[in-house]
């Protein structure tokens, strides 16, 4: 395990500290718990947004609390649902007269907890609703997943979320927006490397030297089949095709999310957004916006996933609205 | 060799396209020339700055091509400098009546032929002038390198010298900025896997499962020494304080630069930022602003260096100052 890490079982603590440490201006840790909160939480006049899951997909979600993404982040142990009274004590801490919307990446502890953590936090008579993500059409139902799993396609739901929530829209609205950039957004990716959780200290699966892993989960979860490493244009190829046959694209616009998982270089990433604007332009799909980079990675795993996002207007000029978080900047 | 690539020979042509087409705002690519430059090249009433060198370190440098940073970028193929026509066409491109500024890493080809394309574009009438860049504390001299090799800390003499550029300032002035910024940045990294260049298929060196090399270079070049893995405090205790020995930082203000290789999480460099800012707060050095991610990589290594800027009033300002690039933006 070649990781540069202290103890494995703090690397959420010390991670968090390293965060905050390097953006002061923007977040502050809640003491004494894995929770990250805009600085000035809670924002007077807008719905609060939480987002989280397990750590080890860095930005994310951290990364993104900011002027217009979320309000809290909350992070669990690696591959971990946080626990429901770190989500609550995100929720109290930012929460103002007009609620909270939780974003959560649909995974089986997410929901549980998460959905836990509500009920707590309307105890105490905070307004609080919450949306599930569910981007990835590689497999229906999974490891820890009923139904779809939430990847990369969840960054671009905190940045138009967050960007309705800043313009101080009611929770009903917020939530719909939400809503409408779920049903509009999806991923798949593959993974060339298996990642080891530090905890573990072994990889939880293997990959042969020449093989990859189709429609793998960012926790390794498995996907569709494997099969003998192709050219990257095939790749992305299998990759969009399957995405063009979930969502009917057709005259469309969109934002195109090329996410790294953690080793792919950014070399690669732009070879891969290459291949998916050629797709989109044989197809007359035009695109609006793209983001290469890492956004939702997967410890040190190789590989990436292509995320598709269909705009209409109200989601371009969402989209388009200045975003100020430590992982991603918008004028 | 588990790369996302098409034909190994023509990575860098269809990165320079990805990269086009990801970021149409702000760059363009010089038809037939592995060059990229600002959108709207020349911009009027500024010096240009032109940076550039082997490819492989992504976003450097063309991710760094933008408003308040550079105005041009030679992508040469991947470990190996551009050639002297590629940086002659980029500096024509870019260049105004104030002429351009070259900044250069400490490599012996990437100097030799920064040089010839000065002069070529000198026997045009183009002002032009060059710094070069050598923050690498690790050793002197190195397989490719007389004296001291250039590594992330070229990332702040972007920033801060493109601040100087916009304001409108002179070559020399501009000059000035680059030369106090280098004279006051020093790095050191160290690796924990190899890489391997697309053309080659196979790594330069190699690694045993529990070693890493100590003050290696980004394109693989020997360090200082091999051991086993120590902890990430560990590390970072010697890479800090091989700076701290090479620089009075005493009551000063700097900037924090943890760059990661590639393959080494975020999480990972967060951990390692704790660390840097613990061991500063410990000799009473303040931290300014922290700049934390992959900023100068070196194809899938894993591995990360820590950079160093000593500041003054100047610098802090022109740290400050607003920039939008793809790979790098400040509000």
């Amino acid at each position: 395990m070649k990781k540069v890490i202290n103890n494995p079982n703090n690397v959420v603590d010390e991670l968090l500290q390293g965060m905050v440490l390097a953006h002061p201006d923007h977040i502050r840790r809640l003491e004494g718990f894995e929770v990250l909160v805009r600085k000035n939480s809670p924002i007077e006049g807008k719905v609060a947004l939480v987002s989280g899951g397990g750590s080890g997909h860095e930005p994310s979600h951290g990364g993104f609390v900011g002027t217009g993404m979320l309000d809290g982040a909350v992070a669990g142990a690696v591959f971990t649902s946080p626990t429901p009274d770190q989500v609550y004590e995100a929720v109290k801490a930012v929460a103002g007269p007009k609620g909270v919307l939780l974003i959560v990446k649909n995974y089986t502890g997410d929901i549980m907890n998460f959905e836990m953590a509500k009920e707590m936090a309307e105890a105490d008579d905070i307004k609080v609703d919450y949306v599930v993500v569910n981007d990835d059409v590689a497999v229906e139902n999974s490891t820890w997943t009923t139904g779809r799993r939430g990847i990369a396609g969840t960054v671009l739901v905190h940045k138009i979320t967050g960007a309705k929530a800043e313009t101080g829209a009611e929770l009903p609205e917020v939530k719909r927006v939400a809503e409408k950039v779920i049903a509009n957004v999806r991923s798949m990716g593959l993974a060339l490397t298996p990642c080891i959780v530090p905890a573990a200290g072994k990889p939880n699966f293997t990959l042969a030297e020449n093989e990859m892993e189709v429609g793998m989960g960012i926790h390794g979860e498995p996907g569709t089949h494997r099969e003998a490493l192709k050219t990257a244009d095939e790749m992305v190829d299998h990759l969009v095709g399957k995405i063009l046959e979930d969502l009917d694209y057709t005259g469309g616009e969109v934002v195109v999310l090329v996410n790294g998982l953690a080793s792919t270089p950014l070399m690669e990433l732009y070879i891969v957004n290459k291949r998916v604007h050629e797709i989109l332009a044989s197809k007359g799909i035009k695109v609006y916006k793209s983001l290469v980079g890492e956004f939702m990675t997967s410890l040190e795993m190789a590989g990436f996933s292509v995320t598709l996002l269909k705009l209409d207007e109200e989601l371009k000029e969402l989209f388009d609205a200045p975003a100020d978080t430590p992982a991603f900047k918008s004028l």
